[in-house]
């Protein structure tokens, strides 16, 4: 049997798990490895022959039949993928960023040159969640997605919570620890998690998704305060990525904080665990969860690649008809101040008198209806903390509210999830 | 294009559901449907021509691409399936008893005439697991699984701990609403979960696992007061089914009840809902959960197999290779008195003077160390009723401290998951 040839660009921590774990099967061979020092020790033995630091002789090598993109980021990982397509390779990668903003142009050349793009490894790690929703979900129509795609953020919130610390505290005890980069921005801001839902709706929606049209906030904002308010309450503060579509088509895809309720399952994923809920129809809910990253899981997920196209490999002209993508962009943005919430508003008022009446006649008069309201005596200072959870209400309508409650300082607006 | 042609053995809950959303899709045809009594109202309407009541009229039809198998039982659904299978058609069932007591003399037929058997919708309803283990997750090696395989155990534990109520009581309520049938035994007694852990395990470990080596406990013996009790203790009582295999094919896999902890998330799995964890690597851990029944959910799997059917057919020799399943049976069974379990033990002892110390005595002669031990006073007739958790020990030695107890009643002894 002809051994599927593999060229892997990039070495870090995920390259390293699928050297390894390739290692196992022998329908498939690494033939050459791209890295950017080819000096550097590695973790694994390679074959000094194997290496190049010059990724144009794995897309350009004629005996190549799959290249692998472990680099990420949208250049030159762009080149080196699009040369490949262009020279007959199939592409496994885990570039959750060229997905998002480049996605389109990438299958379309893809399927131009009738050539596969795998991607499981971008979206929630070792999750499987790809190829599960175009094989065998492929018979539902799916409307809803929530979930938790970003490990980095879910350790600091749950630290947060677990530890009743500050988010500057915990991120830099996640940043000691490896969980979180020097430069946090892309998890802490939701870019991460943006890129994941914009892909992973557009082939759930079976539309595609444009990455400007996905709302994104981070987490920086989120106090310890809130973190044990919302406890009390019943909840746990999650970065969560979301994504609905209506009969209509219109997409409403974001990523921000929101309060979980203690009842859903997503309240209880911890640490660095993803998972991805779901509901459509005949299916119902589903919920997938697992580690959302490292070298092993998302090794998992390159591995189930590159395997799903060595069994179908020379054996067929159209290799996996299911894993294909072709969107069209008929989805219709939805603006976050058109959506309906439910929020969580945290109050500080410096005149405790009269206030509950007060935010009560503002939100009745917007016909915002108040499920929660939580104030636990004055201050010696006659300042009284408040907390309150609307029902459903415009976005819109809520920043109405706050900017009349002028003597009052809103210290935190965190959307609460259905 | 050409559509599938399908023919539908049973019209029944599941068998509606697919009928209703195989309509939205234009690459697949029904175009024949064999019922018991084709005169019987029916949910849907079908025109009188498509039915029969012969399933020979579909299973010899030249026609028909693939023959869709949903009464259950292992005749006379065998003998449709295999007259369907060597004439030529591609198998999907749910018929988990057939899987489990039939498995590889259907898999060496349907590979002898080049044929595949999907059966997602065994196993887990609407979860999308036996395809995901096979395509995308092919690169691990699983060794691990522990789920709730069975809606109807999970729906009546579930109400027995949220209404206190006793197991009897619970039961004919679910009687009245349908979610337990008439004759509960296939479903209180694990028979259910025993052939779709059967199914699973196999194609998780890539060896065939037998009926007969599977152990097999239901959930009749469970007692409200040890609902109770396990909640004290931070714990719910699930019927779980297991699988484990080690480096050297020892395979331990079986459906009891089981403590467990409040922190996993199989404990918070309730009512008919089903979930799988598994383990293994490179993956780590994961649980897929959702609805492990019903109409709608059920008919996603059936459906996701048909279309990947649709997707391949006519296009290659040798459709779905990843999906083949050809296992050989190098496992070897573990018994249950070799396994070494965490144990929960209820006792009732006539003299509560020196009682713990008794039993502590026992446990300790044996090696055996207790985690927890709750008592709660002493009644006025001197009994005492006591709750002891032990730490891992052999199954057998538990027998010999159950007997060495001679003057104390057990009430119930239940395993407690890791």
């Amino acid at each position: 049997m002809d051994k599927l040839k593999i060229g892997l660009i990039g070495l870090g921590t995920v390259g390293t798990g699928v050297f390894k774990t390739l290692a196992g099967f022998d329908n498939v061979e690494i033939v050459k490895i791209a890295v950017k020092n080819i000096n550097k020790p590695r973790a694994v033995e390679v074959p000094s022959t194997m290496m190049t630091d010059n990724p144009f002789d794995i897309v350009n090598d004629p005996s190549i039949d799959v290249v692998v993109e472990l680099i990420g980021g949208v250049e030159p990982a762009w080149d080196y993928i699009s040369t490949a397509i262009k020279n007959g390779k199939h592409i496994v990668t885990a570039n959750k960023e060229l997905l998002a903003k480049k996605g389109e142009e990438l299958f379309n050349l893809a399927e131009e040159h009738n050539r596969v793009v795998l991607y499981e490894a971008a979206i929630a790690g070792g999750i499987p969640i790809i190829m599960p929703i175009k094989t065998i979900l492929a018979g539902n129509k799916i409307n809803k997605i929530q979930a938790i795609l970003n490990g980095t953020t879910n350790y600091i919130l749950t630290k947060m919570d677990v530890d009743g610390a500050s988010y500057e505290d915990v991120l830099k005890e996640a940043q000691a620890l490896g969980y979180a980069e020097t430069d946090p921005t892309g998890d802490v801001e939701g870019f991460d998690a943006a890129y994941k839902i914009t892909t992973l709706a557009t082939i759930a929606f079976k539309t595609r998704i444009k990455i400007e049209n996905v709302y994104r906030e981070g987490i920086t904002n989120i106090r310890k305060e809130d973190m044990a308010k919302a406890n009390e309450l019943g909840y746990k503060i999650k970065l969560i990525a979301s994504a609905t579509i209506d009969e209509n088509n219109n997409a409403d895809v974001r990523v921000h904080p929101m309060l979980v309720s203690k009842d859903k399952m997503l309240a209880h994923i911890d640490y660095v665990t993803n998972a991805v809920e779901m509901s459509g129809h005949p299916i119902g809910d589903i919920v997938l969860s697992g580690p959302g990253a490292g070298e092993f899981p998302t090794a998992s997920s390159v591995v189930g690649d590159i395997l799903a196209i060595a069994a179908e490999f020379g054996k067929t002209d159209y290799m996996l008809p299911m894993m294909r993508c072709h969107h069209d962009s008929k989805a219709m943005p939805v603006k976050i101040e058109d959506t309906f919430n439910k929020y969580y508003i945290s109050i500080t008022a410096p005149n405790a008198l009269g206030i509950i009446a007060k935010i009560g006649t503002i939100c009745a008069d917007k016909n915002i209806s108040l499920s929660s309201i939580l104030q636990k005596g004055v201050s010696e200072d006659n300042t009284a903390d408040i907390i309150v959870i609307t029902e459903k209400c415009q976005e819109k309508l809520i920043k109405e509210v706050v900017s009349e409650l002028e003597d009052c300082i809103v210290t935190s607006i965190i959307r609460v999830a259905d």
